[in-house]
């Protein structure tokens, strides 16, 4: 199952120094990777490891190929080479093709005799599932849905009515696609219940984590551009349009009507309120919160990194008299000038 | 399936200013909607809009009625009267009653007959489910919960034993109502799990929205009262009681044992601790952190916006020292005075 | 069904001042509890219902012995002796063995006689399900799953491929463990998917609350050690190690590769960076950010607590001036030495 470096370099697009017929069969981290087996430095943090691994072969930048005392695969980008050596050699296993005895499939769904409908699956009517198509233990798929060639729902997903899936998209466990938004009107202190007749348009090669959630829109459709990486537990309001290959980072939330544009980068835990816009580009770092528009590329923030309590308590409370001390600072610049 | 005018503007309190006999069918925004569609303005945002929408009429406040350039419905609450306007024209769908063949229901369980139980459901034993219940594929329902008329589960919701759901109560996928709370005892440094023995009560018309959990009273009921409306992936926590018609939105999570008042509004991501009490009518802010009582209605904050990196770095860090400028700013003062 | 008290006594470690025949047989509140109940007393802020509870019993610190109006049970740690006197009243309900008609079994998986499956669960090939294990309705376990012996999936769980769970832990509804951790190379522009090719390995008498993801590693696993306890809808990224006897309250969440000591608690909401080391006995209170290593025990904070808005808006708006507030400071400061 293994191949040659000089296979392995090609494929990956990497300059090999060292052993061309060198055999390799998995990857493995530097401190821990031994014989037949491919790692890689990314992050300098990792630097040391170099010296001691005892891996059979290590993907680095140009700059760290004298330090390697092993097979060398050089490369400009050795995280997505990393990536890709380790796709060669852990394929995606074969699933085989058909529905479970135990799947319900409604009688006008299509399901294209290529695809796997696994244990317990429901598939609403008038549901079109593609070729390749993969659908784990657990899913339901309510009607009116479709899913593009090999998309992936892991295990007990939910995609509710009428969410279009584009192709080659992953989706794990616990996800929910096209849940109704959060519309309520306010009728004397009673709220009712504005229907949510949008639904959710999710493009090709996106991935989305655990427990995410992306409501379907009020009157039109909730986007997730192509090429979107979505971590888990992140929070996606309806009419959001999530513009192509932004990723974004476990528990962000997004309020309702935001757009964000491509190749965005948003941390962790970052909070993003309704009816902005987000250029292309920008990053977010973690935990910060985006009250206004971003007009443009650049990296934002607004997280404050923890302090020991003691420190901490007296600063926080300085913080909100903030106003009160400017305006003090304000009051003996005014005393000095006036001297 | 189209509605006159005349009609519409009677069923959902509007004034008409136009040709009654004209028929909609449908709704849809300002920008996009077209002949035989009613739409709306209630953000003044989308004001312009009006002056080029081919909307067959729009649903407006009075003094947004000269700016019409179409048939107008006057409203007080435009928002109000287009949700009222989109359920007349957008009914729900009819289900069939019956239980799926596919579905488990415990001998002693009791369903109405004009229940209708999805593919793959798990009906405990003791439970009782009320008449024009709607639970959808791939629900579980424990032993001894009862939900009563016209409450709906859409799919994979999980309720677990002897939580009690009102009437007209809608559930979104993934949501989790009667886990264990975090009751935890230290005993010499390793933890002690606290029986959680009371439940969840659930008012009437309250909404629930994805993969939301409201965790099971330690030894009274959590408690959310009528007409409360719960957005996406809210943690509430045991004991918590939330107050009748109050409105959360997504990613708020709520500690042990507080209580929120009637008619608040808390935003996205917003914390409060646990054992508070907070008054009816207080409004927080998104991402706020709720540490102590709010005793009067109000609005609340302590969310801070982002800003350009370079510049956040250098705040952030004298957010740390915050103390110390204030006691610098202190001793000026005090040297100013004393010369 | 009861217990006399000089019985109970014994068996939770307690001192008994009082009736040692009379008989208890329901735990509840101070306020609540009637006759046959025993409560307890471990916040001082209930310390007024010792003189107006009905209960038969209290459990309550020596220095509160002389306020109790009824029988006493004495403790150094009154809600650990409470945890156990709820926990005797109140025994887990027994499960019947064996695996429910609805339920798919892989051919090759491993299922103790002793274990009970439910409803529409599924077990994926080459799964071991130790002795006493309970699985509620609606699961899914991959393949080459173990579950160690009385360990406890309540419903609707997924464990994904080869995740590893110990002995006595308890895993409640909506849980994924196992899902693919969020790596991804740029390509480009493009992102390119990192194989997550780790897996999880959780200790025993671990405990995970509703919603919560804990996700594969990169390439080697996530960790979560014995006795380690997670409230819902927390988020554990890839190679994430977590010591033993921690406990992480909702909706924290946890970046990449960070490893967090024994005995830490960690608060609602907190985020984590990844690559950083927390060492033990780290307590974090709610909502903060850390974003580097803490090397000594002790307490850390960052959360702001909420004011009323129209003082906030004008403190947020310094905060973001801040630096420059503390330059103009210097700057005085300067001015009156310089005089």
């Amino acid at each position: 199952m293994g191949v040659t470096l000089k296979k392995l370099a090609r494929e990956i697009g990497c300059e090999l120094h060292g052993d061309s017929d060198c055999i390799v069969s998995a990857v493995g981290t530097l401190q821990n990777a031994g014989m037949g087996q491919v790692s890689f430095l990314a992050n300098a943090k990792y630097r040391h490891y170099l010296k001691t691994t005892q891996a059979s072969a290590v993907i680095v930048w140009p700059q760290d190929l004298p330090l390697s005392r092993t097979n060398a695969l050089v490369s400009n980008n050795p995280y997505l080479a990393f990536a890709k050596a380790a796709r060669l050699l852990n394929p995606e296993p074969q699933v085989v093709a058909g529905v479970h005895a135990t799947a319900v499939v409604e009688g006008d769904a299509v399901v294209d005799p290529t695809a796997s409908i696994g244990a317990h699956c429901y598939i609403g009517a008038g549901s079109f599932i593609g070729s390749g198509v993969v659908i784990g233990p657990g899913c339901v798929v309510e009607h009116g849905v479709s899913m593009g060639a090999n998309s992936r729902l892991v295990a007990r997903v939910t995609l509710c009515h009428d969410v279009c899936i584009g192709a080659n998209v992953l989706i794990h466990p616990g996800v929910v696609v096209g849940g109704d938004g959060f519309g309520i009107a306010n009728d004397g202190g009673h709220w009712i219940k504005v229907p949510q007749l949008g639904s959710v348009v999710i493009g090709d090669d996106v991935e989305i984590g655990a427990n995410t959630t992306i409501d379907r829109g009020a009157l039109e459709d909730t986007v997730i551009e192509e090429g979107v990486k979505l971590d888990n537990q992140i929070q996606v309001a309806h009419n959001v349009r999530i513009g192509a290959h932004t990723a974004i980072a476990g528990c962000a939330a997004i309020a309702g009507s935001t757009t964000i544009g491509k190749r965005c980068q948003i941390g962790g835990a970052v909070g993003i309120v309704g009816h902005l816009f987000i250029a292309d580009d920008v990053h977010i770092t973690a935990m910060s919160l985006v009250t206004g528009n971003i007009t443009h590329a650049g990296v934002f923030s607004s997280g404050i990194a923890a302090q020991p309590r003691s420190e901490w308590v007296r600063n926080a409370a300085r913080v909100r008299q903030l106003n009160e001390i400017a305006q003090r600072l304000r009051g003996l610049e005014k005393r000095l000038d006036e001297e």
